[in-house]
């Protein structure tokens, strides 16, 4: 079953330990790991680096969520790809010409993987970035992302992406846990990751509930794919 | 005159040291200063406050078009605003409600003032975000920022967005240079700032070439104000 971890440290902590600890805890349990802008800009790319060099996992995602010209978003993937992170995201918002077809061809030269965030959940996203969510999964096909976030509380969007956008983009999918959707909701409805942070890193036993959710993902699925057989 | 130096570093040199000397040269000269994400990405945030410390203007804003949910936007404003800078640049698409609603609090609060994107000027912005424009001119309006970017490109839009956001809200507009709009352009169409970077920046004496561009800047706004009197 797909599980990234999104480890976002609380405030008031030392972030780089805090990661660490987790990290070393669940190992290759989870498919990924996944670190974010306030990770990046308040340790910097050392703390960013020494996080990244504890994990194990084959995918470390900067969630960057970058959402400027080419050229910006060049510079700083540059940066970033250092510390030893393989993906990053960016918004397809930013539209092709000048913006993604630059980013998308740094990622390429540099190995990266590029995601793209086609929608979010929270309510204020219903103004602008729903009414525009097709135009978002065209992107996603025409920069040749590797993969496309969705959110796991929007089942519809997310059968409806994977209509779109064929088998070979990959979905990830965060919103698990005290966002609202259960785990295997997302996988059920078409995606390949489940994005799951504070659920499991601020439960007392992150190792143990790690394989909790791996496992009613894969009882989920087994349900929704098989009726339950 | 309104004019703010994009502190820009190009690659491959010490980016603090750059930015030192460009604003200690500069000093007040310039309205406000404006610093990007890729410099905080690399230098960090000790960098980022090495750099600001010696900006004497009152507009020191960091470029981190953040584009993220407000919880998440809240926390890297809160890291970023200990460096002393006190405008950040976020993205109008997100929207309001769980986007910019809580962000504009964390901006309240801190004393900090927010400026959101609401068109750019890359040929890829014409895709999703120009459609989208009038929408994000009114969640400028809706949130209470101080100031909306608007491309000094497009004076069309300049002029819409003034219409549309009153005499209250700053207009900042970049792409003075290079990018092709002349000094005194933007200002003319309404804007209150023109954001100038390498024209300035990476020109052989960049004191006497921003005080070229103030120049230029009053004999336009002459020109376009009382037909050239």
């Amino acid at each position: 079953m797909g599980l990234i971890i999104a480890l976002d440290p609380p405030e008031g902590v030392d972030g780089v330990r805090w990661c660490l600890r987790i990290a070393e805890r669940l190992g290759r349990v989870p498919s990924g790991y996944k670190l974010g802008l306030p990770l990046l800009v308040r340790e910097g790319v050392k703390g960013f680096s020494d996080v990244v060099s504890v994990i194990k996992s084959d995918l470390i995602i900067a969630d960057l969520k970058l959402a400027d010209i080419g050229y910006v978003n060049s510079l700083i993937v540059k940066e970033v790809s250092r510390t030893g992170v393989n993906a990053v995201i960016a918004h397809a918002f930013i539209g092709v010409e000048g913006g993604l077809d630059e980013l998308a061809e740094t990622c390429r030269s540099l190995g990266i993987k590029l995601i793209l965030v086609t929608l979010m959940s929270h309510p204020g996203a219903s103004r602008v970035m729903s009414r525009e969510f097709r135009e978002m999964l065209g992107i996603v096909k025409e920069v040749g992302a590797w993969g496309a976030v969705l959110p796991a509380t929007m089942p519809e969007a997310i059968r409806a992406g994977r209509e779109l956008l064929g088998g070979d983009v990959k979905i990830l999918s965060p919103g698990i846990g005290p966002q609202g959707a259960r785990p295997g909701d997302a996988i059920c409805a078409g995606a390949d990751y489940e994005i799951v942070g504070r659920l499991i890193t601020l439960s007392e036993d992150p190792l143990s509930t790690a394989l909790k959710v791996i496992e009613e993902q894969g009882r989920r699925v087994r349900e929704c794919r098989c009726g339950g057989l």
